[in-house]
């Protein structure tokens, strides 16, 4: 390797001392964690797959579609790059080959089963009948789970240009706007700043029970409740999440009532933030602020971490085992259902975990944000 | 069911003539087309996935997370909504639970292995011992690929608008422009006309041999080449894909020569569709238009379906053996690399396959766009 890039490093480390011969990473988020290199096609066609291959003995090769040749040996610092020509081989077929090339003899072989599909898994078995496989689904999110700083700057770039972009599209948008039209602006000043769309929800009146409903013509009324969840991609490839929730013109008691509570449960949530404590705890401290404040709580997660992968490990469910350490980050996003009314409610923001607590990536909004009427 | 769905009757009489007991549809674009319900997080959080199940008896089911509950009972035309809860328990367990009680003593599943997950695949083994799974893969991708008119429609409208947006995004670039300017302009008109952004390639100058290359702030200069493949969803899932090629200013002869090559190929490869052609003849004429004109043709495939799914059944390749029949759609994009100039050229246009031939879907533009300078 001609330059010494960290991740590369701690992934050799944990291959060696796994009892497997070599790795093989698949996922959208982890090929481009450990290339650095960010191929659109991986997403949007996902049949076109990469690899990053790391052997016991530290080889480390990216193996890509011929089309993305160029772009593989300009971003990535993995210089061997391998390609495969698309429908006259299939990728996990030739992936099978460079494995046999680079590790002579292999008989357990790490993988991601959540992130390959049953067909490559199907191939891969096929072209190496006397491996074993192993997932390596938890390892390598473990070793995304602790951000690198160029990494939280990336993110918290990111969730800035994001709460920018939405609070001026919300607290300038024209009295009389479609969903559509504030979504757009949202949007467009996103994309102006460097920002590539990447999700998009936004509801408005009885829609924002529509947990991930998108944007449409329905013109914005005095009163309706607006609940938007959106996100994008930069410089290329880490991610925003933010949930903000806003009224077109003074909120009812009622409104301004349900989004306090909201509000106080995310900060009580952040504020347990700190290294050491299960993640699981946070949830419990959601869940409690719901039942003191006597809101029904009904989320599965309350939030998860976030890099290259929107979902990333670990998620803040009651199940989840692992403990927090400085270097992780996580979403925040308690959501409130008030069904009498037919509104959801919604708030989002993303916290570091440091040595001594937390630190906020994104600035959470105490009130309600209200559109001109 | 309630109402008569051309396409659940006919997916419901491929299971019946099938020696399966049920079919499990998993992947995003084969289970928003069978229950006219799009999740935007099926893609964004592939681990939530939705499964519709369709037995040997006709019975159908949509299973969803049930954060997404809402969303599938207002939008699908499948009356039977079963739902799962996140950590609690997997999707693919759930559906297997769901299997049994609507197909007792099943024996013989079809499956999407090249869209579900190894992991979810290992847990149908699990759940269903004493099941063998077949791939269904072929079986969908050949449901889908003939469009209904309302289908059809839907591209249609997707592909105009988002020429349209291009084109007045390029031709009325200010001079000096940023790549990322002009995307976001051509972005937001998209956007305001109601479609979903979805993927951006944006790419000038040196960088447009990227094949999938995004925009970045690089200032476009007098005589650039402006090279860009995007698309968007509408009204909430049918895709635009449009490829177009642009100048700064007038073009050189080498650039308008290269362009007219390009578009002479895929004005060949367009009117060779009809039906009954195997659909890799159309590579064939491609790749004989590209000899005779002596550039180089180094393209895997130079085309595919779309509807739902941005690369539906058939891609446009040599080893394709699928024919060509009315109803279905072809985006014909060829790519022209000229390595001497460092320049690449790329069109893209969406053709239906009629009874007598073919109808453009979007109309091809026979010369380069002119940025102003």
């Amino acid at each position: 390797m001609a330059t010494f890039i960290p991740r590369l490093a701690k992934a050799q480390q944990k291959v060696a001392a796994s009892n497997l011969d070599a790795v093989l990473i698949s996922s959208p988020a982890a090929t481009t964690y450990l290339s650095g290199c960010y191929l659109l096609t991986q997403t949007v066609i996902p049949e076109r797959e990469a690899y990053v291959l790391i052997t016991r003995e530290g080889s480390i090769s990216y193996l890509v579609c011929n089309i993305e040749e160029k772009m593989a040996r300009e971003d990535s610092w993995i210089e061997d790059v391998q390609t495969y020509v698309e429908f006259k081989e299939a990728p996990a077929t030739a992936v099978a080959k460079l494995l046999q090339q680079k590790c002579p003899n292999p008989r357990r072989i790490g993988l991601e089963p959540r992130a390959l599909s049953a067909h490559s898994y199907q191939l891969l078995q096929q072209a190496l009948p006397h491996c074993e496989f192993v997932s390596w689904d938890q390892p390598i999110a473990e070793l995304m789970m602790i951000k690198e700083p160029d990494e939280i700057a990336a993110l918290e770039t990111a969730g800035r240009v994001t709460l920018a972009a939405i609070t001026k599209a919300l607290t300038e948008a024209m009295p009389g706007s479609s969903e559509r039209t504030v979504f757009t602006a949202m949007m467009t000043d996103m994309m102006t700043q460097g920002l590539l769309p990447m999700f998009n929800v936004f509801t408005s009146g009885p829609n924002t029970l529509l947990v991930h409903g998108e944007p449409g013509s329905r013109i914005l009324q005095p009163g309706d409740l607006i609940r938007l969840d959106v996100g994008g991609r930069w410089p290329s490839h880490y991610l925003s999440d933010m949930a903000r929730t806003a009224v077109v013109g003074p909120p009812s008691s009622a409104q301004a009532s349900n989004y306090q509570k909201l509000f106080q449960a995310q900060r009580e949530t952040i504020e347990a933030v700190r290294p050491g404590i299960p993640v699981s705890e946070l949830y419990q401290v959601c869940a409690q602020s719901y039942a003191r404040q006597q809101i029904p709580f009904t989320m599965p997660h309350i939030g998860h971490s976030m890099g290259i992968g929107l979902h990333e490990y670990p998620l803040i469910h009651p199940g989840e085992t692992a403990v927090l350490q400085p270097g992780m980050v996580l979403n925040i996003e308690p959501f409130l259902a008030d069904t009498s009314r037919g509104e959801g409610y919604h708030v989002e923001d993303l916290v570091l975990v440091t040595e001594s607590g937390y630190r906020l990536l994104t600035t959470p909004t105490p009130e309600l944000i209200q559109l001109p009427v």
